[in-house]
């Protein structure tokens, strides 16, 4: 099956403590696009602007990504600039020009009209929610948001919240969509706005699901994955948005959306995040193949599984 | 077999946005031993004052652990008190007293000195490293330690790990050991120190553990076990020293000591931790019965493990 996910394209500089990059292809759109493209078939609706040319369409094109819905407009590519210090947990935004993507209108192609499933990345709560209203025929929507859509939209991103299927947020993030400070009971309160499932991401500490009584299967039982100790991280983006495309692309690969579809999916989740902060940029994502993510799956499960 | 336990017996005022309780009774070595005596035959070395009386001793004596190695000492036990405000994970300390622990020098009782597992709690590196030598037929020490001997006593500390087989630690005391930030590096540096395997806390995360190459079994991949997410923590207090003893309460408990026993020991700690926040002090941990334990080691393996 295919999936279609619409968020951003960007150009980013990045410094970290193992060294640094200058006009790398990056955004939410593109990490979770590479990271989707290695379990289905991937399609993009975004915005660049004159900047982005030859070199990066051929980024997408080697993995068959889709990128039809790419709008081109007069003007540069959004393009953000981070450094890392020793908390790779947290970047300090250097600069960020939107240019282009301040006006960004999600516009979908005809031909992606029948895409089965759908990822809404980190943009405003009401694009996200009229995109997910033109698209009639998904099966599954995932969507992901930030602080701040949460502190200055909440009203938006609560109707946005009725109309998707999974949530995938960080720890801090549910806190404040919830307002309380207790990890399981703020998981409570957002399912209880909409989503069926809330994906927790603990950053190295790996993710934790959470059900709606009865949605996916029986119960209502949580269940956490783990990320991988790696001895050099050397560039935390987009670690998030691959760590979305691992979960939603594997998603699409398969035929029923069950409790266990979905642990594993969790568990493919880590294993694409953790290659993608291996190197800087969407570098490790570019050059993976199926068994090296089967590899670090198995490596996953040893980290985890008893006898 | 049994396990010998070394550290502080306390009396400590606790409030939490649950409540508040005054002059219960706490310390390292009373979680601890409370924790292991599930699964193995307890011996506590402490000191305690004249407030210490039958109320206290009813508590350890109901778990069949044996105080004889409890001294006591003119004056009054230590004393602790601490609040907890919305992040449970850090305590802000109201009051220490340490009184007769001030000058705790351990004294171990002849009757003692067969015990097989040792586990040295959170006192001066100084004091352990005496413990741990008198023990001359222990099969394997455990240890415990905190950033105030990590800063002021470095040597010290350095001398007691060459003398431990497992050292249990969270994550901030294991990068400030290490002198590295990142986890993984901070590990192998600590093992390079003298223990055979570190098991670092991440609080509400879990547990990770890392082997030296050959430890306890071939190769050197950690492993992490779960805590459980918990609706309502009322007092984190000791939940740290109920992990190490159910560490190694199980690890006293079986006749093997292999990668494979020291993984469901992992989980073992994870589910005593969990029971020891649930209600303040050593509540919950008073009144448990092995069919709870064992059937929330079934929730934190549902909680992990794939079909």
């Amino acid at each position: 099956m295919s999936i279609l996910v619409v968020g951003s394209v960007a150009f980013d500089d990045i410094t970290s403590p193992s060294g640094g990059v200058k006009d790398i292809l990056g955004g939410a759109a593109t990490y979770f696009s590479l990271a989707a493209s290695y379990f289905t078939k991937v399609r993009v609706v975004a915005v660049v602007g004159d900047d982005f040319g030859p070199d990066q369409e051929k980024i997408f094109h080697q993995h068959g990504i889709d990128i039809r819905g790419i709008e081109r407009e007069k003007g540069k590519t959004f393009r953000w600039g981070g450094s890392y210090f020793d908390n790779l947990n947290e970047a300090k935004t250097d600069f960020t020009d939107l240019n282009v993507f301040e006006k960004f209108q999600p516009q979908i192609p005809k031909a992606y009209e029948d895409t089965e499933f759908l990822f809404l990345a980190n943009i405003q709560p009401t694009l996200q929610a009229d995109v997910r209203r033109k698209m009639t025929g998904v099966r599954l929507t995932g969507c992901d948001t930030m602080n701040y859509w949460i502190n200055r939209t909440p009203k938006e991103l609560a109707e946005t919240l009725k109309l998707v299927n999974i949530l995938l947020i960080n720890d801090t993030e549910a806190k404040m969509i919830a307002g309380e400070t207790n990890l399981p009971r703020a998981a409570q309160k957002v399912l209880a706005m909409g989503p069926q499932a809330l994906v927790i991401k603990h950053g190295e500490y790996g993710a934790t699901i959470f059900f709606r009584e009865g949605a996916f299967g029986v119960g209502h039982h949580p269940f956490r994955a783990p990320t991988l100790p790696i001895d050099e991280v050397k560039d935390p983006t987009g670690a998030g948005d691959s760590f979305a495309g691992g979960f939603m692309g594997y998603l699409a690969s398969q035929q029923e959306l069950n409790r266990e579809v979905l642990k594993r999916a969790l568990f493919y989740g880590g294993v694409m995040g953790s290659f993608a902060v291996e190197e800087f940029g969407t570098k490790r994502l570019q050059s993976l193949n199926r068994d090296e993510i089967e590899a670090r799956f198995q490596i996953f499960r040893e980290l985890t599984h008893l006898e």
